[in-house]
This record gives C-alpha cells, sequence and structure tokens, in this order.
C-alpha cells in the first residue's frame, strides 16, 4: 500500500535489518527495542491489523514466529520470549500494516508484567455473557 | 496430561467461565485478568509451550483469537485488543500448557507499553547477526 512503512520494508524500498525473509513474510530488528533481539515478523501482503489479516496467513506468519522464537532464544542466551500483536492504537499500535514482536526475555531484565484488575465473580460472569453473545 | 490445569478445564473437570469450544480449542476467561473482559485461548491436546505446538494447531488457535478479538471489542465496547504469549518462566508464563492471552484495550486504560532500551546500531547490526546465524 503507498505511504506504508512496513510495505516499503516488505518491498526493499526502505533498509531494515532483515533477519529472514520468504515470499510472503519478512522478520527484521525493531529500531526501538524494548530488549536485546525484539523483531517484528509481518505479512507481506498489506493488511492494517491482526483481525484483518487473511486467515489463510495464519500458519506462515505464526510458524514464522515459532522459528524465530527458538532462533532468539539460541543466539541470545534468552531463557524465553514474548509474542505480541497490538490490534488499534488504544492497544499500542502505532504501523497500522499487521506485525507480530517476538521479544526475547532473560530473568531479570526488568520488564514488569501488567497489575492484576479487581473484579468480582459477578463481573467476570457478566463479561463471560457479553463475550459469549458478541460472538454468536 | 496429568496434573495440567488447562488440560482439566479442556476436559471439563475443573470449572471455567467458558466464553467458546470447539473440537480443538477452548477460550475462557483468565480468573486474574488484566483488563476487563481478559480472556485465554488454548488449544485442547497439551503442549508445553507455544514452540512446542504443532504447527497444524497455529490456524484454528489463531483463528479463534482472531475472532474472540472482534467479540470483545463489540460486547465491552474496547477500542482494540492485544494478543499476548509468554513463553517460559523468564516471560511470565506460570501454567505451561499453551495459552495466549486476549487483553481488551481502551484509550486511558492506564496499561503501560515497556520502555524502549537504548542501544548502539552496532548493538542492532550484531543481533540481526547472531539471530540470522541461529535459523541457519
Amino acid at each position: 500500500m503507498d505511504d506504508c512503512l512496513f510495505c516499503k520494508i516488505a518491498a526493499g524500498e526502505i533498509p531494515a535489518r532483515k533477519i529472514y525473509e520468504d515470499d510472503q513474510v519478512v522478520a527484521f530488528l525493531d529500531i526501538q527495542p524494548v530488549s536485546r533481539g525484539h523483531l517484528l515478523v509481518i505479512p507481506k501482503e498489506h493488511s492494517e491489523s491482526v483481525v484483518e489479516m487473511p486467515i489463510e496467513q495464519l500458519p506462515h506468519v505464526f510458524g514464522a514466529v515459532q522459528r524465530l522464537g527458538r532462533a532468539v532464544e539460541r543466539a541470545l542466551g534468552a531463557q524465553g520470549f514474548n509474542i505480541v500483536v497490538n490490534k488499534g492504537a488504544a492497544a499500542g499500535q502505532v504501523i497500522f500494516h499487521t506485525h507480530v514482536h517476538v521479544i526475547p526475555r532473560s530473568d531479570g531484565d526488568g520488564l514488569k508484567a501488567w497489575p492484576k484488575l479487581e473484579v468480582t465473580d459477578e463481573q467476570l460472569d457478566q463479561f463471560a455473557t457479553d463475550i459469549s453473545e458478541a460472538l454468536q
């Protein structure tokens, strides 16, 4: 898509530190990493976010994520990693081309889990009912 | 697997607020949510983490994640959501049965993005080289 940063990276028009590329996906380092080796996996075909990405692309994109997750552990001595997808600006999405973050993690790296919310059983029951109805 | 909490939820031996279920996956509310409607999607077949999950399960699991993401937006008036998978204790994994978090998000909900790391171009070049080599 015109004026999409990640389409231009996929097409080789803007440079990036590419880690992996095939006919459907590209993986490259995030230039604003939250941990050493933080990378992004994107489908080459443009979609605005993960809910618009055609379901046929899921195995290829997340298959690459699996392999890259194993690779960051081996390469960097990480003890694990997070896979994160942000859908929507409210969730932290900045570039509106589907991308999956792979964030290498190590014990004591200082990245904090989000705090738990205080909720009652009745609230949980209501959320479950509301979401189930919206799925219909 | 014996003594796996999520296998027992999948088998109906332990109660959970189930939102969706089919022959391969179950989705249910996280009882320690970080936002309203925070839910988990699990494959019924046991795997310790996302890297051990058979690749054939990816489209079904992440297809359910896509649909549930859309449903939480409709149900709760959320403006987006995060998809998060924690691989390994260092990354925050607590239950060692593959699970995908779907975390509804709203403007001003107070959940903070992780801080950026200070890195040099030379360090980024080295990470890219190291990860590329580990992929071979």
